[in-house]
């Protein structure tokens, strides 16, 4: 299994907080030792840093802990191999493009005869040997061959992405985070949580080190920034947990969308 | 105009050398200073760093340059904008998957009325709005229409993409370097330079920076490294230039197939 980190804000924002926090878990205070990734938007495409080594020994980890990439939507994971070796191939995030975007994909869970999945045709072909990639390729060819551009209505394809997700969450676990340079979808079939900071800013300590903030100090007034992750990366504030199967949809910094059985 | 950097090596070799000579030509030593890249193969996928900055001024390509990240073929680009914003989406090497495999391209020149490559479907979409990304999803468009798997005998692919390659160059200076993960495609229209190193090692200094290198004590005795550049990066090695719309095959640091019209 592995553990996510998205972020989604109205103005660009970084991430060294919650990702100082998420990258103990690679290798220090978890085992989700066997690859880290982490993905920046700017416009309609990313900038994605990938390893496969654990994230806590990472020089490269520790570098971009430390430099201050500002972006709208961040998806960051670190990975637990069940299914794949441990390999560039198979590390989180993926990216593929649809629609003349970069499309963008983490996983958390363990898909069960993913190959049911049937690919209809070569358009997205996995490159490693992951079960969430696997799913990935065929989450974005149901979407083309339902769209074959952006719908006029962005609601249809919120509805179709969260149907998909469903029948995928059949197979196992499937806890995701997937953007489209617009949107960060987080889909939970088991295990997400989330936060909203907004003004009045607080102060929050990680969980996973010894490092606190005092976002008053970080924000302009009028930021609003969603954190999603695995299992809350802070023990000061309220997180809120995903419903079973719950799709939510954010943008600039706030949920836009929600779907639940 | 932007420039070119390619290394393709018998075994995993970094290319830290190389590559502080590169950066000082972002913004230091030449005026490429609107963005850099740099991808790194394992196996069938790349580790991609871009930024839309100067890689002179650049912490991310400091880092780079000093973490030994090994590979057996490398591909970087600084640049100089010529058509398109700069922006992380017009910033090489652009890269998608073909055939399962993460191809890469980068791109030193200026194509006149590019769009008259038609593309003939979406299967490769540009995200930004550089000639350069159009030319490299029309070639991989090309490549797929005529070739649905890689072929028996890959000479045929070869020379596919020399025709390819020619065609495009009507338009313009097309001087790239594009991998398939298994191969390093070198592309001169123009202006492209080479140098094969092997034992017995000497030394070498870089022209844009006061760096040099004893080859003796970073390689093996029997490492062969081949660098591909828009200009020889080092003064006192004898680089071997392209002739005028020449392609060569690069696999395990040597030529292993050479076109030529």
């Amino acid at each position: 299994m592995c553990q996510l980190l998205g972020m989604n804000s109205n103005n660009p924002s970084d991430i060294r907080f919650s990702f100082a926090g998420l990258m103990q878990r690679g290798g220090n205070t978890d085992t989700h030792a066997d690859g880290w990734g982490i993905a920046f938007y700017e416009g309609k495409a990313c900038r994605l840093f990938l390893e496969p080594i654990a994230s806590a020994q990472s020089k490269m980890a520790e570098f971009i802990r430390a430099y201050p990439i500002k972006s709208q939507i961040i998806i960051s994971h670190i990975r637990r191999a069940t299914q794949g070796s441990v390999c560039l191939e198979n590390t989180h995030p993926f990216s593929r493009e649809l629609w003349g975007r970069q499309w963008t994909f983490a996983h958390n869970g363990h898909l069960k005869n993913f190959r049911s999945l049937a690919l209809a045709s070569d358009r997205y072909t996995p490159i490693g040997s992951t079960d969430s990639e696997y799913a990935f390729c065929w989450l974005l060819e149901s979407i083309l061959q339902a769209f074959a551009a952006p719908p006029d209505n962005i609601t249809d394809l919120w509805q179709f992405i969260y149907q998909r997700c469903c029948d995928i969450s059949q197979l196992g676990p499937f806890n995701i985070l997937l953007s489209d340079s617009k949107y960060l979808y987080a889909f939970a079939s088991t295990r997400l949580s989330s936060i909203t900071r907004r003004a009045p800013f607080g102060q929050a300590h990680l969980k996973d080190c010894d490092m606190a903030i005092d976002f008053k100090q970080t924000n302009h007034e009028n930021d609003v920034i969603t954190v999603v992750a695995t299992e809350p990366l802070t023990g000061d504030e309220n997180w809120e947990k995903f419903a079973d199967c719950e799709l939510k949809i954010l943008q600039h910094g706030i949920v836009v969308g929600s779907y639940l059985a």
